[in-house]
């Protein structure tokens, strides 16, 4: 395994560029086993306190679940669809967890039958859900602990207004403790998630904090002491040079002593879940360039041949990006722009070569989480083929290009 | 056809709904036949200027493509992929209009294949390609005017500073009317499309004088005087009784007299586009309540089976919908989630029944357009299916739900 890969995200050189293009066309998604699997190992390396679980919301291609699973992450699902995916990448039952803030009676019966090894509970009616079908693994209580992630609002997900989790402000945390008692469930503990794209660990330490107390509370109210406590995922990554988030190593180090000192020397398992951190640096996009022209204002566009469909986070968040060209001269602010009917931005004021021209190839890194997986065919565009890079740097199509007849499929259009 | 189509959105009473949802599941799209074609023959009945085209982005299912046609409205497809439908959906290719900012050769070679009547040049660059690759087809050419839509930025299309069309300001547009002519190819006239939720037809008026300014200039310059010119769509829909746009035959009044105003007694052939405001009021979404709950500010919670996958714009541009449930009693400010693992806020602080219980089925009404066009399979989500209703109440399914197998089909996934 290349020893950079711990230190930048995954990027390609112009020739391999070149190469993948041709084999397998644009826009193509491009990730790194090296790569992944680095950053899966700097979590378990930094992470002596429990579980470390893959968030793969982020990216369930089975590929990339076969990694996670084979560097020994278990696997947190969010749906029947996404449990399915870690099942089918051979994932054992016994290592996944299944989250969501509305699981259906199928989720439940379908994680059942698997064996999942935990449900983490996120309402009153769902723990009663739980008991009535007869949920013997184990549970946890997701909590709502009025915690700001101070990241986006659409990913900040433990603030006071939150649809997530049991509140311990109104009651309805401890209310669930008594009430998962009360059913005989097997209630190992709590479980938080405060947000998105930190780029400290303040936020998940206050939470850690918070819930420590809440289950300090809980004991003496009730008697029950947490056998796990998770401390959820949230850890930045680096898309552009402003965003500077620590390294997972002082991340762990950091909420693992905040969670250890709160909770005084009786703590239990600690666990951590993170999805984008592990799978956005490991992955990058190719687009080729198809029109370069200059608006009355004066802004130069490129148009190249994806956009939001392939990745809809600038829309979504106003995401940003790290562009690049394979050309060396002067840069200037460039907006990069896709192909859908609208204005379509993708990369906005991004520095880029300026004899960039039709034809070029444009990379875009740490695509590796969100792309994918809320990629879209938005204007019928097939979505695009995912290529795995090994250590050797050969090339393997992990997620084939959708064909025209794949668009269909639901339809009954054949001609 | 119900006579009260053109006067109101497609909805469901409550024992259809129950039917619809006991039968196909939810989350469901539900589109209205006979709502679609009212709203198809509000165009063509105000319309007398020339052709009415449908933007298929909108919504671009193959048999709601066979009703378009079948009213007569021509379709304009922006990818391979929408061309691709139009096609199996038994559109004549001289019923076919090809847009796009970024055409690929292989658009170009399909559209050629198939005989489509037209193509909408976005920039010199394809000026020179389409000479390149032989077109014969009409060509026009899509002009960047300095219009501003006033609507959401992302759909505001020909203000200064847009990646579409060429720009009449910087002279790309006179110097594409040259080239084109240079090359010998058919240019029949120009186009322009300035954004999109319009309540009022001013600002396409404006781009009509606009368009008709830069025609005379341009006839005395080179002797080309246009045989069409499209004003494109953009009409808003009442997505919530503040929107409140202007009839159809309202606007299409307003922005052919402003266009006829313009352009002198030699008026060519004027055109139109809409999408939207087609498609939109025929369809809804059913969607099933999960979980109702309230956080510690207050605010009350609703989760349903759906989420930002089924219908994206909510969190794309803020999209606002009107929400029902079926029951009568008093309404309270609700916040309507969905089930993916983030905010996923669908539809904020809406005035839904106080008396919502899980179990309770609710309706959003005009997601006929960019709801299923624009869905992604994020969390693993199946995709809804699409049911028609005819005029006797009956239903079948014109897009079936997308099954687990499905998810799985690019990447090997069997088991």
């Amino acid at each position: 395994m290349p020893p950079a890969a711990s230190l930048r995200p995954f990027q390609l050189d112009r020739s391999l560029s070149e190469r993948l293009a041709d084999e397998y066309g644009t826009p193509l998604y491009v990730v790194s086993e090296a790569h992944f699997r680095d950053r899966a190992r700097q979590y378990t390396g930094a992470w002596t306190e429990g579980d470390v679980s893959y968030a793969c919301k982020a990216n369930s291609n089975l590929e990339i679940l076969r990694w996670a699973n084979g560097e020994g992450l278990s696997i947190d699902v969010a749906s029947r669809g996404e449990l399915e995916a870690a099942l089918r990448a051979g994932v054992p039952g016994g290592r996944i967890r299944l989250h969501g803030n509305y699981k259906t009676e199928e989720d439940i019966r379908a994680a059942m039958q698997a064996g999942v090894a935990e449900v983490v509970a996120d309402s009153l009616l769902e723990i009663a859900h739980l008991a009535r079908l007869g949920w013997r693994g184990h549970l946890s209580l997701r909590l709502a602990l009025d915690v700001h992630a101070g990241s986006s609002e659409k990913i900040s997900t433990s603030h006071p207004d939150t649809k997530f989790g049991l509140s311990v402000a109104t009651g309805d945390a401890l209310a669930g403790v008594r009430s998962a008692l009360d059913f005989g469930l097997n209630l190992i503990g709590y479980h938080c998630h405060v947000g998105s794209m930190m780029p400290v660990p303040g936020p998940v330490a206050e939470a850690a904090r918070s819930m420590a107390e809440f289950a300090k509370r809980t004991q003496a109210a009730t008697g029950f002491w947490p056998l796990a406590l998770n401390l959820g995922g949230g850890l930045a990554v680096d898309y552009t040079p402003e965003d500077d988030p620590v390294s997972v190593s002082a991340f762990c180090a950091s909420i693992a002593q905040a969670a250890k000192d709160a909770l005084g020397k009786d703590w239990p398992e600690l666990r951590i879940e993170p999805g984008r951190s592990i799978a956005a640096p490991a992955g990058l996009t190719l687009y080729r360039v198809g029109v370069v022209k200059r608006s009355s204002s004066g802004r130069k566009f490129v148009a190249v041949d994806g956009g939001m469909s392939d990745n809809p986070r600038p829309a979504l968040y106003g995401a940003r990006y790290t562009v690049q060209s394979f050309r060396s001269g002067a840069s200037e602010a460039t907006t990069v722009v896709g192909r859908h009917c609208e204005s379509d931005v993708l990369f906005e004021d991004v520095d880029l070569a300026s004899d960039v021209e039709p034809g070029d190839l444009l990379q875009v890194l740490h695509t590796g989480a969100y792309n994918a997986s809320m990629s879209s065919n938005y204007n019928r565009f097939p979505r695009p083929a995912m290529v795995a890079i090994d250590d050797s740097g050969g090339s393997r199509v992990i997620e084939r290009r959708e064909s025209l007849d794949d668009l269909f499929r639901r339809e009954g259009g054949e001609i």
